[in-house]
């Protein structure tokens, strides 16, 4: 059993009244939920760009609990946009992992970063 | 109790999994994971580039698939990146709506889109 | 006849010194300037994120000027990045006018947005 | 002497008259051309999202001329965002690296990434 922090359905209401308590649904259009999660995005690479791949690895704490909050900001973007949508996020995660299953063998991507395109 | 795709713990471990038998640890660092979530969120904000707001809010089934499909992108991505820095992105997720809470209390924030640092 | 801060050789030569003033060519391989780029791309787009678009058409003068030094971060990083790559941007630039200009004929794209894979 | 390409305020006009031979002045809304810089500074950066240090600064030919083709749509939305708030894009970049100069001493920031506002 999920605990609470688990579930996306919780994290997806606790957002929703967060929003609506501060009558914000007004601002909560699509078109600027996605523009935010970007936003967010930008703010979490930001943490990234200028380490090397051993320095990523080993974040200090202080900058690891920055990033943590960073991908929150993420998520807690996402959930609302799907909400504001309709979408269930988890159900679509699901269906890209089975997606992404045909589009990338095992035997024909194993140990390659190349695009299913190119594969 | 949370169905599989609900979870948050499950979805981690689906995409490890999924990484794991393709041997795609060697390019999951932490920097470029935190590349590839901003690549799908760009993924996912070009649909609506060019949209006013009534069509974000009202998207032909066909696209609303696939943005479907580009906000699961993003969420598989993060929790790559928070599996491989043994984050708890639930966790993370409460957390920073504790701390927006009281960034944006009630009575300031009501109806306003102001950022905290200017309430 | 160009002034000097019209042209782009002479923004691309001036960010050249700062950054090799300062010994900061270490830091500026591709990865990295990619991933500034997109970093400043983020904060140039959280100024519009919540605005609509009356008011991202009339900024205030004190958002307008940070949005003109947002800009300005871009394209130094862009500058940046293609003095690494030896890559003439203003070139590039003409050669994607061009090559637009046969995706988009005036008369196929005339008043729509739509990609020109589906036009 | 800038060449045609070379000159931002010559760039400007091609891709204002390339806008409006086709009426796409109606898209062109600052929010709007905002997101496109941002969509495309993605897909510039995934490129860039799987590669090693070395990788990145020896793309083969054809990486190399779409990561130029990308370089240039960024500067291309770059260019329409500032035309259409009426900013000079070249002074903002002047004007930034004034500011970055007082920022970002070279005594203080010599050979170090940290961020101005903790050195």
């Amino acid at each position: 059993m999920a605990t609470n922090s688990d579930s996306l359905d919780h994290l997806r209401r606790r957002i929703a009244e967060f929003a609506a308590e501060r009558e914000w649904n007004q601002f909560h259009n699509p078109k600027n939920l996605a523009m935010a999660v970007t936003v967010e995005a930008g703010e979490l690479l930001e943490h990234f760009q200028w380490l090397t791949f051993e320095q990523a690895e080993s974040l200090p704490r202080a900058a690891r609990d920055e990033v943590a909050l960073e991908c929150a900001d993420v998520l807690l973007y996402l959930l609302r946009l799907c909400d504001r949508l309709d979408l269930d996020l988890g159900a679509a995660a699901e269906r890209k992992l089975a997606l992404n299953a045909e589009k990338y063998p095992v035997e024909k991507s194993r140990g390659r970063s190349t695009k299913y395109d190119k594969l």
